[in-house]
């Protein structure tokens, strides 16, 4: 039977599926329960076609790695038929334990547990059911197997990764500066030392890339509006589960009810399967449905965090270099308690105050080598010749402020 | 205050919002719930970046009525501020009283009233909201407005509707073959006798779009797989009802268990006013947050469904120009029946039988009229030089018998 | 030493060029003159993007044969690497023969040879100079070769050639409806009995590549304003030559003054090297900067079809369906001679009739095969369910009359 | 009549043309020619698409001005009718002095006499021409026009000819990092004290645009294949002068022969009309069918460099931070005279050193004023958060030594 399948994507025209575990790993209901993901959490709100899903990604990251494992083959190194299957899995599999809305709720539904945690307890769990046919893929995504250009491809700071997202959530927000040029880039990998490294001639390609980032950090992922929204989906969170467990009886699909009304530890969650199983069955649709019926809850901090999330009156986002002064946060809580008729501690709902930071280049060591023409290998930062990148080199740490709009 | 506001869309580039009024209908509850309606409803499930709202489109239609009325005003036609805001709500608000899933579930959750009968009522209802501010786009909307031109442009066979959603369905499908040259068949409209029509040199753009909006219905819009998936959903929402119906409790969200629990006639929709506000709170999350709970139902008929769709193993649909073989079908009922320990009548959920037409360009009175060079107005399909268009304005039935794989 | 090289293309984002041979082809002089042949014609008269030339589209084409190999590789059919080279140099060279301006001025300069035979010749002198190399793609090129697919790839109703003209032409005109998903189609491409078939999904693309090809012809290749320049053009060479050959003086390069000076036989432009070596001489910049000085030229009638075409102040084409009457056209010839002071026989270089046609799909042993999910073979025309595409397999005749725009 | 024309453009999708001033300005033989003058010279030979034209790119940038226009005067600016004709010629005709190959061939045909000049004498004959409507226009060019923000629209830091620029490069090269928003930067300008200014929103775009231009001169403007083939296209063009001028007789098209044939002093190209007639009648056609026969020319130096370009066999470029080192250089003057059997002197055609720098900001009077959202007018540097601008605004100064390939 020929499994062989092709998906049309938008972003880089048809997205072939190599062999038969990986499309059954596709078919599986892990992994398609990362279809009702979104990848940019509450961004849509601000560009409302990125509703694309961590589903999506995951395929075209697959893509890219097909490109890469190709290219580094032209260029003579040997990869076996295996390693290739393996570093598939690990790139298509390195997303699968996202909670609903992606980063927005992680730590708010499931405390104490990383989405790198839960992948690799699926990762495990799929390992039993596929016969241990997963066992090279799980030591490459935890970058124990030897030859460690492989982890690199999954996780480094010119992953494929990196490539699809900057591109995929490129195209859906239209925000076109975020476009990498994924395939030249991948043109000049190499391996050199058991290490990825760029041939000299893609260095400006591989700056535009970290600008691209960079870009894309502030004009999408850290948005004034769409930070506003995930803030104040993690606050309806927080509040619903303390409403939950002082007692109170809130709509909620089962999955979401097992994790409102039950306080779950690092320790059992990753012992006790049974959370495991039921993470699975939670996605961003069991959050959306049940703060549509929140709207109307008679908690009036609920309700109105609820309300400010769907009518889209969000909270008011201030931006500082410098950390918010401490007495016009008090003045505003105050303000906010008087406003509501609420006590100071539950005004905190709607004042508070936040960092954000934009690293795009880490300098650390899993920065960027140039291979160059005389076979010397140098760090990006030292083989272009801009001042540029060094700037961006630095992390950038900004202040939020929010409160309600009416406020302001 | 200047509420005049940048949206961003990658098929556009960007989306101006012409004034407050608009700007507040856009910002109301009614609109924002298209936020959580997908275009073009199961199709993701083959197109994956297929995750468009009903939101977006009316937005782009919206950007393209500008683009048109700019273009006939430049030509020297009087058209005045009050009508272009009219028919801009016209088109804005045109889609407002889609369900769930679009046209996937019409006539399952309510039964003899079509999503036009409910954009009347919500417009109606917003009207009053917005003391009377709405009438002439209502009269536009509904064809009762003297300038007639303005209601063609909403709705005709070369409306701002149709033009937005090819362009947006190919964007987001990938399915290039959809794109139609918008820019320029707009440049091109002219009015002659209160009638859009179209000018010669625009011929050709006119002749693509026919055809792309053809191709678009084979590919994308009766693809199999879609098809499968949106009979599935809609015998989900068939066989819950039945249950509800029956006195079974069934895990429904309460704006979703109104509409199980009770059978609404159209008398009843139109003059109780609950209703319809209820209507307004259902979307697309409300039904897929119930179905993966309906996954584990102890009905074998609505859980096997469920998991068909969830899991994506979905019926086998074959497309046929014959009518299918009845002792075929009466055959594979009695498999089904036999396979799922299920009577002959609840195999009819697993086995049934449909049709479907794609209609590309109906000859009727609102047919595409070309304005020649002699000024002369011709029909489209007597203006081209091609056979081609008349053979195009055939209707063509197929028919599709669907059952499940097994079977097949 | 590595020659392998990456070329930039904003088709399809990247042309690898393979190996050495191919390499020293591409930078051959015959291959690099058509760096300076447009591919369009006088079409950037229309569409001012339209420069792009038979380089480009040479190269653009080996792209895509490189990918129809890799697709049926991957589908189990043998392909040496002899084979592989052959057909990629078949494809690349298959328009090198083109004389400026390509079709624009075939059998004017060079009488009763065809860019075909000169393609021929050229490639047996490069087979020569590469002791022999090119055998194989010489047999692939003319059709002698035993494994007949390979020149169905060059040459057939679905080949490289036009997938990639139809591409790029679209891309610089900017007439998105030619855009063909060759990606789509190439991945469709199986082998039966040693012929190319499309496999039945691929059916709509296909229908598509065949829409787009009619929409291309009528909206680029056979606009009106392109076909004026391309008759003006004609008409100057002829006159320029009239001219030389009665002795008269003309300003021009060498190589233009070889083919204006003398008329060459077929017979001795295939056995006298000379005229073929001078020929590769030629490209479109004799022909411009010459035209530009004829403007000034003291005969009528070149002088004046010169400052049409660099003026911009082209004949007015009319374009019917009934071949035009001879009455108006003998009027029209009376006319012009009576404006310019010149005999009737030399207004004929003003005033003239021509036919043109559209034949997209001719019903032919080279139509397009699909292979229907039965195995069995279908013709496009019956495999697919609508009567269009027999529409746009009859042959449209177009008439032409060119006259001048005072007479219109 | 109407004069109304729509052009198709593959960057903008459409490009209307405004009015009858303008129609004919874009008919006239000054501006015409400019369809034959290559907007980025020989950057073909690396990017086989760059064949674009100084005419798109007028046409374009055109475009550009009436999008900013309006925006402007939606914004609440008054513009009179007759300052947008003014301001549209002045952006439409700001090349129209460019001569051959744009840049490469500047100070090399005519000396002393900068494109800027002739683009200024070829107004004042065109306002002439055209009874002194063109007045106003010129002001606006030469910045003597009151309103001084209509002058920074075309000539500024953010100009409309940088936007078209970069965005048709860009699309032509298929260097997709070039591409900026233009649509989305045009959205954001306003006048402040007459001025050009961003409004604070727009801060991202602007950050990228100096970026895009950052990347475009290195991948495109700087490529080093690019400036080895204008620097061989430059010595070409010096050497035949020598020649011509030491009564050497060389084939050239009349035109080509004035400049070759004639030192033309400044003060004579300006005062003597017939220099500026003959000018007009020079595009690169010219140049290229004059290089492809001196490629047979006795002379070695000039016979070598036309070898070199036209079989594309080009001279090696180094590019470095620090001088080149004398003697390494003398050494290979040596070399080369060895080798070409010539003098040093003459040696020095093909070994030379020169400096290229890539200012992308230039820190002056002319630089990019952000109105922040509190009123304020910053600097972009300054209103940046970033340290990465501060670093753009650096020149950075390169050293470039040419010479043979078969030295390197």
């Amino acid at each position: 039977m020929n499994k062989k399948k092709i998906i049309n994507d938008p972003v880089y025209g048809f997205i072939s599926i190599p062999d038969g575990l990986i499309f059954n790993l596709i078919e599986h209901r892990y992994f398609q329960r990362l279809r009702h993901i979104k990848q940019t959490g509450m961004t849509h709100l601000v560009y409302p076609g990125a509703l694309h899903t961590r589903f999506y990604h995951a395929l075209g990251a697959m893509h890219l790695m097909s490109l890469a494992i190709e290219t580094l083959r032209n260029k003579g190194h040997q990869i076996s038929e295996e390693e290739e299957e393996a570093v598939t899995i690990a790139i298509l599999l390195h997303d699968v334990g996202h909670g609903p809305f992606s980063h927005a709720l992680e730590h708010t539904i499931v405390t104490g547990v990383s989405h790198e945690d839960i992948s690799s307890l699926l990762m495990e769990k799929l390992n039993e059911e596929f016969q241990g046919r997963l066992s090279m893929a799980i030591n490459i995504f935890n970058d124990t197997y030897p030859r460690r250009f492989l982890h690199q491809l999954v996780s480094g700071q010119l992953d494929m990764d990196r490539l699809d997202y900057l591109n995929r959530d490129s195209f859906f927000t239209g925000v076109t500066e975020g476009i990498v040029g994924s395939d030249r880039i991948i043109k000049m990998l190499n391996i050199i030392d058991d290490q990825i490294v760029v041939e000299e001639k893609g260095i400006y390609s591989v700056e535009k890339f970290l600008i691209a980032r960079r870009l894309m950090y502030w004009q999408v992922y850290l948005h004034k509006t769409g930070i506003a929204a995930e803030q104040v989906l993690a606050k309806i969170l927080v509040r619903s589960r303390e409403l939950a467990l002082a007692g109170k009886e809130l709509f909620c699909s089962p999955p979401l009810c097992h994790f409102l009304y039950n306080t779950i530890s690092r320790e059992d969650f990753i012992h006790n399967p049974e959370h495991l199983n039921i993470f699975t069955k939670l996605d961003d649709t069991d959050i959306m449905s049940a703060i549509k019926i929140w709207v109307d809850c008679d908690d009036v901090v609920l309700s109105t965090l609820c309300r400010n999330l769907v009518y889209r009156n969000l909270l008011h986002v201030e931006i500082t270099a410098l950390p918010p002064n401490a007495d016009l946060v008090t003045s505003l809580l105050a303000k906010a308690a008087d406003y509501y008729k609420i006590d100071i501690e539950l005004a905190r709902y709607f004042v508070f105050t936040d960092t954000i930071l934009n690293n795009a280049y880490k300098v650390d060591d899993t920065n960027i080598r140039i291979l160059m023409k005389d076979n010397t290998i140098k760090d990006i930062t030292d083989a272009s010749d801009s001042a540029s990148l060094a700037a961006l080199a630095k992390t950038v740490k900004k202040f939020i402020t929010c409160y309600p709009k009416f406020l302001a």
